[in-house]
């Protein structure tokens, strides 16, 4: 799966993925309203309109970007409709060809990990049925339990041949406080880059990627050195203050490797001075323009 | 929350949380057969057994223990459906006047990790009308992330008189590959115990928690000796080797102070040579006569 993001990325010409955070406060008023003209003031007012908005926001966008990440917890707070939504918006994006990124940063010991692993990449036996629950094509996994906690969804999606990213180095302030302690002479995460590295395998690319936050340039640069062909997923670009010249040396040596990530900045640029004329009607079609400007700016990375 | 959840370990004489962990295969044949005839191979079908079975312990134990604890992943792999399980266990667990503890393992950056805390501990906004989605009483969370992403839970607990529990020095064979790391002479999860302290406030116990897995005994006294006024959540008991008198240094001064999980050892005691005469039928008796010898084990740390 890692392989085929990177040709997307290389047939789009771009190394970007569009967050699906819809804090409800991104969604235009006339969707929120005529949700809860339907549904009232109900958690299925507020999945109607994420799903609405997500649906209009993938069709946007469907033709520039080679995926989206939604991130799970802005519809786990809705409870079983927002969950819900979830699953549609996955549906909805494979059915536009998008590759789908699910941000669920879960991690447990060995078979805890795995039953997360079936829930978001595999499948479960019922009786003699198998079912697919959530069923994106790559998820995030949070290291902190060790490989035991990592290796299940290792496993499942090599069975699934689909991907994971671990987180390595976050975009957060404060992800240096336990990430960037140094245990001789080398930060933490430079171990859990290490154990990336042995976690995976494919060619070109691995199948076990890495979150490395745009907002820490020196970081990443040092983490590339390491992991020379793994595709790296960068939170942090636009709203916490990432910029594309910023990631220059994020890049592999061909120019690819990469895949970043932009939520606010794409979905709610309608709300920004830059892309106010569109109004809140046209939140589509300001996605659309802020990702174009985007690929601009990555473009500049690489020049 | 945690000074509630150690009055009814008080009351109940029992440090004991349940582990309502429900794979499949600890599901007596009987139960999981009348769920296919209804609903047939499906997840509807393995949500509606887990929850007759959680249920049926549930009525079991409720006398003798002060909590129960889901672990969320083994309701989501069985997608919607099991969450809706989760659910019902969580309503159903509080009705019998147990404390709720989500094994969620959550941890973002700060305004997804505020999604997540809401979603799990507080209340979302939707209008003018306030949601609460899962309502545990108390949930765990991961620190890889840093503060930012830890307070908000710890915001959203102070506000709802909740609790938390921060993943410190975990159960597994691999915890030790990034949490034992030694930095200037200390290993990472002190680090952690330190700003589990620094995040915490509350008395007699602090509303921040740790989980401190019972098979690593000597780093147990240590954190403990780390921290006086907090409430431990201990994994690792029974199946995964740990025992009572391993825990002796796990408990405060006033031989309070911890909750130990079991699970496994307990929902599936029926399948435990000592249980084998309850047979399948008799499961919920079985697990209650796991508690009351676990309870036994526990008093032998303290004697």
């Amino acid at each position: 799966m890692m392989n085929r993001l990177m040709e997307e990325v290389k047939k789009k010409e771009a190394p970007i993925v569009v967050g699906l955070d819809p804090n409800l406060s991104f969604i235009p008023s006339k969707i929120m309203n005529n949700a809860i003209a339907e549904y009232g003031e109900t958690p299925d007012a507020a999945a109607e309109a994420v799903s609405e908005f997500n649906r209009a926001l993938i069709d946007a966008v469907a033709d520039l970007v080679p995926a989206v990440k939604p991130q799970i917890a802005m519809y786990e707070q809705f409870g079983i409709p927002g969950l819900l939504a979830f699953q549609n918006t996955i549906v909805y994006a494979k059915e536009k060809g998008l590759i789908v990124i699910g941000d669920i940063k879960r991690g447990d010991i060995g078979s805890t990990s795995e039953a997360y692993a079936r829930a978001h990449l595999g499948k479960i036996m019922i009786g003699n049925a198998a079912f697919s629950a959530f069923d994106e094509d790559i998820v995030t996994v949070n290291p902190y339990l060790g490989s035991d906690g990592v290796l299940p969804f290792v496993k499942i999606a090599k069975e699934e041949k689909k991907g994971i990213f671990v987180l390595v180095k976050t975009s957060n302030p404060s992800s240096g406080e336990f990430q960037d302690r140094e245990i001789d002479g080398r930060p933490l995460y430079m171990y859990v880059a290490d154990k990336v590295k042995e976690w995976g395998e494919g060619e070109p690319y691995s199948n076990v990627g890495a979150v490395v936050g745009a907002t820490y340039p020196e970081e990443g640069k040092r983490i590339r050195e390491c992991l020379p062909n793994t595709v790296f997923l960068i939170p942090g670009y636009g709203a916490q203050g990432g910029k594309g010249k910023d990631l220059k040396e994020y890049f592999d040596k061909d120019g690819l490797g990469v895949i970043v990530n932009s939520s606010r900045g794409i979905i709610a640029a309608y709300k920004q001075e830059a892309y106010a004329s569109y109004g809140e009607d046209g939140f589509a079609d300001a996605a659309r323009a802020a990702v174009l400007a985007m690929k601009e700016d990555l473009k500049e990375a690489l020049s």
